[in-house]
């Protein structure tokens, strides 16, 4: 088991990481002494892992909500489902909601634990990798928008981060590539050496090694640790912000292609593909390191190229971005692999070559 | 001019008290260096205001969005209705948003101003005096939910509050007198000499005199900017709920009547009455200090007696109350004037004795 703590004053918690967790009475016993405990998740993962962690808390009154699984169900009707189901059953100030699924389940959770009669606790037990490294650490909450990914949301801290790796087992091969995604951006933003790791020993996580993915999501979760603790609130000093490398491209692509349909962590490949091209355009990264950024995105069977989008488009939905900043898209660009920064000083021809080019 | 600041470290802002608002070019300016501003308003307020206000906005892009009316549109409709206008005209985090109008657009123009984006800008310029002494100030934002008054909300403090009492001169005399509840409850909960000045000059603020306005505020907002300054999230302590003196059994009339049929200040004028009832059967407030409450709140045209509502359904609204613990229901009860506090520690019957009293 290992423990990283993110450290933000009074709402400082702490991951653990480690296997056998709905065996692990004392862990979860430790952050539920709530009477009254509402587990919400996804159809699909209720019948996997409900039982086992409704039999952990014993005598408490536990609800559980399972929503449909998918992107397209992190809406305000499915939070709604949320609001109802608490108050019909007279959950308090003083409840616990447990977000027991991946990115979706996290986000739409934490929000709700962050709005429900103005914040009421939570925990976070991510079953996905993708969830496991991003987006069950640090606070960001929130749901879609028919006009927007993530428009509506908050921060909103959790009281832990329970992660299990054996879930993992059961994780689908394309749902563990778009995890790898997240993965690969922490090397790329602030861990060369991590990088390199993960070109010797991408094989192995393909292959779910315990050992490799122990370390994978452990490192990773050091990585978004310390910069959420620098800059919780994504502030202009664009910190935090660089974990939004390859998102800008990203989210326009998914918001084309339909959500669902390109996952999260494809796009995203995708998009720090992009970034990095544009970056070695701007004598940044070199011809050397794109290839070597290329290569360990198309080993971790993530795609490289983008689907078909007209200029118009993609800079339309670029412009919604939320780190756009009166009317300028800011994106995060690389020096190098290991160092990535927030900046809207580029030519504007080399960001409309990078939409432009169909093949990396 | 008075300014009374709010002293929560880096959320800490100014209250402003002055007239002449909508012509003072200087403070507006300061407050409002964004380029894109929203403001959120109701559809009474609208020509009164927004006119003179987009006058001092001068050059910027300013976006009016005028909901309906009344507390049965602070909900998600309308809140929905605020998200669509922003994304849609594409409003970033470095937005403004402005909340002109009584408490229901102060609270939904909050909770869209946390919620947006993860949260953008917004200044308070509350024009009902229920507002100005309390909804305004300490940051609680939040909307309406089928089965319950504010179950949805957010802690989310503004940069700043502008109040100018000469809006009050166009207000309705049932607001005035439901703003006065509020005031009343400053001096019950914490200021017996401010209650005493009440008692003296409750007949010149009724005649709204610019003078004993000026004090009134300035007065009720120093004691809610105390409170707020101790105890900003409403921890268990109970400090910042003792500003709830009256409001769980106001709620649960509020609910009973149907939203806007009993204005919130009259519900909590009520409310109080029954707290007050219920101390002095506790031996906590004398007969005759009961009766100075008694007759001060009549004396503001407010009512003392609650409507029809029979036992069983008042017990109920009562358990849904957000300061419920554990399904007890907590209550703000005084000690004499000038002192109130949180417990749940009391004899069931005195409680079933003060719901079930039809006359006080």
């Amino acid at each position: 088991m290992k423990t990283i703590n993110i450290d933000l004053a009074k709402r400082s918690y702490p991951i653990h990481i480690g296997q056998n967790l709905f065996e692990n009475n004392d862990l979860v016993a430790k952050y539920t002494t709530q009477k009254k405990i509402a587990i919400i998740t996804n159809e699909t993962i209720e019948p996997l892992y409900v039982p086992s962690l409704k039999r952990l808390l014993g005598e408490k009154e536990v609800l559980v909500i399972a929503l449909p699984d998918g992107e397209q169900y992190k809406n305000h009707e499915s939070l709604n489902v949320i609001y109802d189901e608490l108050l019909t059953h007279k959950f308090g100030r003083d409840s616990l909601l447990i977000a027991l699924g991946g990115g979706v389940i996290g986000d739409i959770t934490g929000y709700a634990a962050a709005t429900y009669m103005r914040g009421v606790d939570f925990i976070q037990v991510p079953t996905t990798l993708l969830s496991q490294v991003d987006s069950s650490v640090g606070g960001k909450t929130g749901i879609n928008h028919a006009l927007g990914k993530n428009m509506i949301g908050a921060f909103y801290q959790p009281k832990c981060v329970l992660i299990d790796i054996d879930v993992l087992q059961t994780l689908p091969d394309r749902e563990l590539s778009a995890g790898l995604a997240e993965v690969i951006k922490y090397g790329l933003i602030r861990d060369a050496a991590f990088f390199a790791w993960l070109e010797r020993e991408m094989v192995n996580l393909l292959s779910k090694s315990p050992e490799q993915l122990m370390y994978a999501i452990s490192v990773s979760c050091e990585n978004k640790a310390r910069v959420v603790s620098e800059d919780e609130f994504e502030s202009t000093k664009g910190i935090r912000a660089t974990l939004n490398l390859g998102h800008t491209f990203g989210h326009a692509i998914e918001n084309v292609m339909g959500y669902g349909n390109w996952l999260h962590g494809e796009a995203v490949a995708c998009g720090m593909v992009m970034a990095s091209y544009m970056s070695m355009q701007l004598g940044w990264v070199t011809a050397q390191d794109f290839d070597r950024i290329k290569a360990l995105i198309k080993t971790a069977k993530l795609p490289i190229d983008p689907p078909d989008i007209n200029q118009v488009q993609f800079m339309e939905l670029m412009r919604s971005d939320k780190k756009a900043v009166q009317g300028k898209i800011n994106l995060i660009l690389q020096k190098g692999i290991g160092h990535a920064f927030l900046t809207n000083d580029y030519p504007h021809e080399t960001l409309l070559d990078t939409i432009n080019q169909k093949v990396f």
